[in-house]
């Protein structure tokens, strides 16, 4: 049984103070309020905390100095931090469902701008009636069937374009036309017009698009990796995009971020790099999340989009 | 009443083998086809013509030496050239309904190109983790609540974008949260971050989004024609990207095209020209449309997108 009236959150997000200003008069009055930018501090003044809105990587690094914590809201869809971190006996939220219109906005925006030569037409200086591309009868192969890929297939298929996903098990899932498991990525990947990566981070997703991957799409495939950085071989990518296996590539992660500037992945041709701003955190988004989670941790209530800790996400 | 077995079909426009090649075992046996890419050779060999497929300034260019034409099915939204011809004594059918995919491909590749810094980014050589722009929850404006204008509409919804429409009556429209008159335009355009102009080319429509009209854009607006160049006055588009009043102009049509190379529009920034592609006509559609309506006129069945001359489309 929860115990609101003896409750302490603590913020623990860059921007913290934002956050509980955001939240002003929609807090319980008899919350204990504590914010805090980053870890160290939290490791002084946290032990009566008992639940957390915190980005995953800050609460990672004083999880053991939080003894009393009982719930704790990620503000960030990458829970990596806490999932390989010893300790489990809390419940940690994550933050489905907040991300799908950005990324919708990102895959399609790429899709588009690619497809209808808007990055070439945006520089004319003359006329140029060539016929463009269109994205109309397309098939986008989606790794990942979670709450964004669904959302970025419900935004696609009203522009004509087909989605099938991948996931462990190949279970169906909203808004795809086929999925696949695992075991059938060659098949899966030979029917993608596009290929989005949304995977987690976590061991199964390591390096699943590698050389082998790429080679199985059809030639002149674009491929985006809006999930984790770790999910894709960044060298084949760059070598498929040498053969023209690859027409195009669009990444916004990266096993290292940010990218140095001197990283020769800038100077690639038809490599796209968006600096892990796909889909980021609206903490407008977050706040009303955290608000109706707190609604239900208080009434004794189940917690929406509870992480599984062997599992991952 | 029809009068099928004596039919001869003119097939007049530029690709015009192409498209009966496309139609290959499907046209009735007992129609005589006749293709032409040019007017001049179709008035010398077109005296038994009594259905033309056809381009409408072709076909306006050939009108008078076609006295047995009693119905022609135009390849391309703008019928203006017939509408202006004096001879009305047989039925024209347009094309509506096979641009709106195009269209909306056009209008949400540039809005996103725009609000999600792509042109941006494609040329970035350092990490940038500035947050971008979105187009959720924004709200277009479109100018005309026709078959394109729709399927704009139903499009831009799974992006989050509200459409409000346009048109002479400010009857509703499907897919448009509310409508306005044409004597209500400062009112309609206050509320607009995106305005789309998709208008014919009619009097009506005659340079309506002008200097006047512009201003009553909230700053910053960005503005797209996908219609007709008449619609629009450029210098007031130009003088409004000076300003900021507009944030970013695309334009698809002119008044007089190609546009000429030394055009001082090419050098106007955040004013993007993309050389009437944006909603081309295509072939597979058109003969599609084509055929189904030739079913209709050999059943004696009353045709589908037949034109008002009176109104202009």
């Amino acid at each position: 049984m929860a115990e609101p009236e003896q409750d302490q959150l603590l913020v623990l997000t860059a921007d913290a103070d934002d956050l509980v200003a955001r939240m002003a008069g929609r807090l319980p009055p008899d919350l204990t309020v504590t914010t805090c930018p980053e870890a160290a501090t939290a490791r002084e003044i946290g032990s009566g905390t008992t639940l957390a809105l915190a980005n995953p990587t800050l609460l990672a690094g004083c999880l053991d100095a939080l003894p009393r914590l009982r719930w704790a809201q990620s503000t960030w869809a990458g829970v990596r931090p806490l999932v390989d971190h010893p300790r489990r006996n809390y419940t940690l939220t994550g933050v489905r469902g907040i991300f799908g219109q950005a990324m919708a906005e990102w895959v399609l925006g790429w899709l588009l701008a690619l497809e209808r030569s808007i990055l070439h037409r945006s520089r004319a200086t003359r006329w140029d009636g060539t016929r463009d591309g269109t994205v109309a009868g397309k098939r986008l192969g989606i790794l990942g069937t979670g709450a964004i890929g669904r959302a970025v297939a419900r935004a696609a298929a009203a522009l004509d374009i087909e989605s099938r996903g991948l996931n462990r098990s190949g279970h169906a899932a909203e808004g795809f036309t086929e999925t696949f498991a695992l075991a059938e990525a060659a098949r899966f990947a030979a029917g993608c017009d596009y290929l989005l990566a949304l995977l987690p981070d976590t061991p199964a997703s390591a390096a699943l698009v590698d050389r082998e991957f790429l080679a199985a799409l059809p030639h002149g495939a674009i491929f985006l990796n809006g999930g984790r950085g770790s999910t894709v071989d960044t060298g084949a990518v760059v070598t498929a995009l040498g053969t023209g296996q690859l027409r195009a590539a669009v990444l916004d992660v990266f096993p290292e971020e940010p990218l140095a500037d001197d990283d020769p992945l800038w100077q690639v041709d038809n490599l796209y790099i968006t600096s892990h701003t796909a889909a980021p955190t609206d903490p407008g988004a977050i706040v009303e999340l955290f608000l109706a989670n707190l609604a239900r941790y208080r009434a004794g209530e189940a917690l929406r989009d509870v992480v599984t800790f062997e599992r991952g996400y």
